[in-house]
């Protein structure tokens, strides 16, 4: 049975993630913010300490002020040190569509987390001598309680999109899930964007 | 029952996809060259005739100079034109790793398949109105007999790569597959580098 | 003193260019579409036969349909084997912003225009064995003749722009001047959006 | 008379800028790490109380570890904070090409240097009311005091470039002169990539 981390794991694109990993009958640790905040580095010291290996390693983080300090660039570096993913393992990076286009109300959050696919993306060379893969999944618009908070009408929202809607976390998860039950190894070292059509940019 | 439609699905990445599709049950036209060469509009044309309307489409051909031609950018043109997708289906196109950075000895299949992708990205959001998704998987370097005719030594070139391997068609195959079968569609618009961590841009 | 062709250098962009490197005492030759029409293959060998040597050489076209025909792309590539750069000199490419965020309403002139800026970046390589810069520029939003036709409120449209105004050719023509000028030769092989902060994408 | 400042300006490419824009009469502050140490929060207000107004700000920094701290990335905000830019005044960011392709050997410069161009890039367009032009330049290799500390055999290296050589610093601080003393603006908000052809990413 496969092992699975993923923080922030009681809400959101994380609670779909955790979701999916347990129907395909892996055996997953979900956080929450109070069992591992990435902003207090003693925090994922001690979660690393206690769990300290790992199959599939979900980096996932709200998108709070506080998070996105330096400590939440060095939460993800530190807990990467500290947390062995074993041989053939996964590593999903949660990021957002912002590492390319930044969104000038979140401007800490563009940039920390552009900072933070520089480094994933070296370190996936690292990890694929082990044949573990860094899968870098950046989101669009995503229907999450985080998101009602954000925006005032997400109805009208929704119909700018060329959906016509915001995307479901289940497809977030199933998406996950499906890398890791079908053992796909070679999507490795990319940036995926998970926006229904929504980006402008094709390169 | 989905029917999907499989260019170049006699082998290689193309036969992975139609084995794969078949795997869950999709009714698969998997053309070799000989049924529809997309270098020849008439044939393009005289297929879409009779396959006029599918679920899933997927627009893959082999890297003969022939096959870059204006007549395959037109080629893949003319087929979106004919062929109907249906609502909540898929498109998608196997291009490659060369479409960001071209390969001076592949320099007329990566202009051309970066003319697609610029096509490709714009319909995107078209398709979307009907929830069809339309997904570019650019595969870097794959284990295929077309790779074996190119590369003097595989194994040679296999140890130069991150995960010391090429990627295996099936690999690709189940890819879509599980897009398909848990019907992902917000994955949209986005290039998907499939390359086992081998680009060195992050961005 | 140094020779210079300007494609499409009768207007615009085109002529702010030749102006500007006439007045660094250069002889230009600045083609108009009646002496240089790059959508004949007959004329482009025509008048490469006539102009077969130069030291900077300014890749332009207008955005007519017809221009952004395979006949487009393949009369740059001829012309780059006909014509023969001096060791040390230029060659310019005027493309355009779209060739990152491809345009709904140039599509065909969005997919050209990459594939070229493809094999553009392919030859730079080749080219800066001979100290030959090959510089991408691609300008957004530009006040020209062909944009007052193409946009109907062109004040209005500027508004809505981060500096509030279309960009001068003369700024270009400019920019293309002092690289020459000065002798800048390191900045090849870039693609250089000259947009006054329009587009979203940062890398 | 214009008024510049140039961080970094007392050696390798701060240093050819700074003599660049002295030769176009602009009064220019260059400083040296003694005199203001981006890594230094403190250090930065005490220099900005000094040197509150300017036309031309060049941020500029060495590759040193203890700098790539959050504290330069906050250093780099700080001074964009208390230091007002005239209108119609230039700001120019000497990044690197591994914002793009991130470097293992660099790999904490490589995420904050990606940080703070995506910040950047938000600025430009919040900038661009006031005609302020921001402008990213990422060096590729260039022949600097420093460079020779990091390579051994810097004449080996340079035939594995494209040009067979690297770039000069003078070569940077031309283009920036020939930017100011043209007065164009409109390029701005975008990475200019000035590596001699040597990065292989198109887009």
């Amino acid at each position: 049975m496969k092992t699975a981390i993923v923080l922030g794991g009681s809400r959101g694109i994380g609670k779909a993630i955790a979701d999916s990993l347990k129907s395909i009958d892996c055996d997953v640790i979900a956080t929450s913010k109070n069992e591992l905040d990435t902003s207090s580095l003693e925090s994922v010291s001690s979660f690393a300490e206690k769990h300290n290996q790992v199959d599939i390693l979900v980096l996932n983080t709200e998108d709070d002020w506080n998070h996105y300090h330096n400590q939440l660039f060095l939460g993800f570096c530190l807990l990467l040190q500290k947390i062995r993913v074993n041989d053939g393992g996964y590593i999903f990076l949660m990021s957002s569509n912002v590492i390319k286009e930044p969104n000038p109300k979140l401007i800490i959050s563009s940039a920390y987390r552009s900072a933070f696919s520089s480094v994933f993306k070296i370190l996936s060379k690292e990890f694929a001598k082990k044949q573990i893969s860094c899968i870098n999944i950046a989101p669009g618009p995503i229907h999450t309680d985080r998101t009602k908070e954000l925006i005032d009408d997400v109805e009208a929202f929704a119909q700018t999109l060329p959906m016509k809607r915001l995307g479901k976390p289940q497809e977030i998860g199933d998406f996950v899930k499906s890398i890791v039950e079908n053992d796909i190894k070679y999507l490795s070292g990319a940036v995926i964007n998970f926006d229904g059509a929504n980006s402008n940019f094709v390169f």
